[in-house]
């Protein structure tokens, strides 16, 4: 934390301040998105993940980034394995995402042809390259669950918006997993009023569009049939005021519990 | 090319100049590196490509990327086949890249092999989709040979530098094959003189290190003496004027080639 | 709006749609930070820009640049003017804003010595070049108020975000106008459809964080001693549960009162 | 430089090396472009500079800057002055650059100038604050060359690359001399191995186009008359083979010079 309580100085006038004042600073910056002094502090981690997970942490452009090269050497013998009980189900509401287990008797089969098919790609790689086949051909068929290694470097405002959007529910199981271990693990200790900063004012905070603030405030009024009227306005209702297959509607829906409230119609 | 002449209307004061002035322009501008013209002009492509290769395409950030989702969609059907006659050896020397290839014998056995196991790795792929797993999870097993799909934009000046890192003999011959295409048939049409420039003064020309210079300039003095002290001095040769295994000795001889000459050692 | 129609296709198994189900997409990739197809846009812009408003414009790094050069050229003879009731007074509750405007007396007097230091620096600059001084060192003493030019080239993503935080009532007037033009003069009839979305769901959406969230809840639940409790707990309210000097409080009683509601205190 | 020899572990399949080994390797790095172990390589500066020089060195994007703020605080109260024999000519041949300086009554006149400009500005902006204007807008007219500070976060390649550009003999002087200090003060102290590779393999490398490697190659040939063809050809040269007005033809034969020859024309 150095660097922000550097930046800190820069701010206030370059007076010395006690550390209480310096979590109310960063309290401050982060709920205002103020994002330079994030920028100030730079970790670097040592990270070992299937390439099928890399293939999306890479596409967070602002970081520097160092991968083991399998051109350069054996491509790493170790890939990702499913046990029998966490196979999971296709989700039907969401498209993208997955939804409960398979069962044991699938789980089971499942796990077996993973480990057929991860060994007999092994075992052709193998083969390849004892066969005198240059190792940036021959790894052309290894599956997507083998493990790769690389240093990642980023700042910290960069990396809490990959922790945002990988540490929530709609990220792959995978690459969430990694992101609650940094955030909670790492960052947690690294910047400590940092990250309680950031959940108190982005994960665990609430987003109302200008739809779900003109509905929600007719219901603080009372005027349940000015929210009727804005539902069927906004395509949640149907002439009747009854909810239609409506995703948004869904959405505000559950935000409305998360405050304990119940929708007027 | 509108957006050049745009810029260069801006270097000129703004008075209309004719193609042959423009072309100058462009050169100029190439030779010095002034590259923020060329920021200036943007280009999409729509490219199928390995993931294998795609993983190496992705490192050039500055770029934009939308990518076929296999979260959402069933991934593409369809995987990189080598041919028989295409399987690449290891180099010796250059322990990133291939040279020659592979006998009749291997190749036909490799082939086969390739195909058994990309056919193997679709209809494990399939079956899990078939009992229920969810797409992001099925995928996990995929050979890295497997199709992607994106959109790629990225502006003339980025994709001329992606461009030459990629056209280069030391980049891999999959993604050279698709750098070729871009460049030669794609740019070359789409910036003529862009092209044309680029070709002169970065693809076709060639650097000579601080060491470099001072022996050529022994060497062009007639000075052969201090030619073989200085090849000494910076480990190219042995104390008896021999030369040494010595990656940096082998690159400037091959310079020398290409300037007719031969080393004076 | 043609890249953001052929991201659709992508999304959506290729499949033709009709306009209003372009919307419907274009709407719940905005709500749900889908970023990737709005980087598929590029929009270019020639602007005319004070240097102290160009010095805030240019910390947007992801942008493509091409600015006036006054090293090449003469420096542009125009400097952006105060007229006499324009003069805004510092703000005394936020250090870093302006509120309420000057006197007349005041601004007739300021904009008089306006006058006068900006026609002296300019006449300075002038001599300077035509005693021979380079460009390059004869601007040094310009006003940051000189205005310079330039073409800005932006994907529509980085766009919005620098609209965001530029027509934001924190953003300083002058840059804020150019934001407020460029959005609703340019973007709005560019983009119809996302910049509606942009406004429903970012410009005109509401953020709650986790400590706003516990009071409005126990405010639903109507548990007004729980609200006061844990305007405590926030220190917000002292002891005896009046509202302390609080920046955080008084953000969420600004929120309170959006919504037709009254802080519990 | 730690990072830099984890990266050599990286590459050299982990095995302990001496610090000969990874002098060597750092530089085959450096020559051959491979730039991303150099991104590991974090540094953070803080400077104060002229905000006409701090507008050429903001254009380096890729960068973490955290800019002291004149909405927030009184600007700093000093600007950058020049003395009576430093005020430089606009060069001819270049109209980007200065030559020469201008004679002994000229530079007092100048300075003398710059004195009373300066002090008035700053005069006028203190009375702006007196009158209780705000920040933001009293600010809108100091000169170009009053300093501002900031910190300035880079890692070490793009240091290198911005160090490169603004290094260079056509840089301005003002910002090549904040360049040099930090590449030669500081850079070559901290990674002493790296700043000798990036002095031999840039800096002081030389660079031949493909026009000039053909010229080059039939003269070290002998053969003048090719030579000569070449340069008609490249329009370097009229039909009598005369130097016709050609700035590549100048730059070809300054890089000759460097090898100790003379054009054949």
């Amino acid at each position: 934390m150095n660097q922000l309580f550097r930046q800190r100085a820069f701010l206030t006038a370059r007076v010395q301040k006690k550390v209480h004042e310096d979590r109310g600073l960063i309290r401050y910056l982060m709920r205002h998105h103020h994002t330079t002094p994030f920028e100030m502090c730079e970790i670097k981690f040592h990270v070992r993940v299937p390439m099928d997970c890399w293939r999306q942490w890479i596409r967070h452009r602002t970081a520097n980034v160092n991968e083991y090269s399998t051109r350069y050497s054996v491509a790493i013998d170790s890939a990702q394995t499913t046990a029998e009980q966490e196979w999971r189900l296709q989700a039907s509401g969401n498209r993208q995402g997955s939804a409960g287990f398979a069962g044991d008797t699938d789980g089971k089969t499942l796990t077996e042809k993973e480990r057929y098919l991860q060994t007999l790609a092994r075992e052709i790689y193998d083969e390849r390259l004892k066969m005198g086949i240059a190792r940036e051909q021959a790894r052309k068929d290894l599956p997507l669950s083998t493990y790769t290694e690389a240093y990642w470097k980023v700042d910290l405002h960069n990396l809490l918006h990959f922790l945002y959007l990988r540490m929530d529910s709609h990220a792959q199981y995978e690459i969430r997993r990694y992101a609650e271990i940094m955030g909670h693990e790492i960052v947690a200790k690294w910047c400590p009023a940092v990250w309680e900063a950031f959940l108190d004012y982005r994960v665990n905070s609430s987003h109302l569009t200008r739809l779900e603030m003109e509905v929600l405030t007719a219901m603080t009024q009372g005027d349940k049939e000015k929210a009727v009227a804005l539902g069927k306005q906004f395509n949640w209702l149907n002439d009747a005021g009854e909810p239609k297959k409506n995703r948004e509607r869904l959405e505000f829906e559950d935000k409305l519990s998360n405050l304990g409230l119940k929708a007027p119609w």
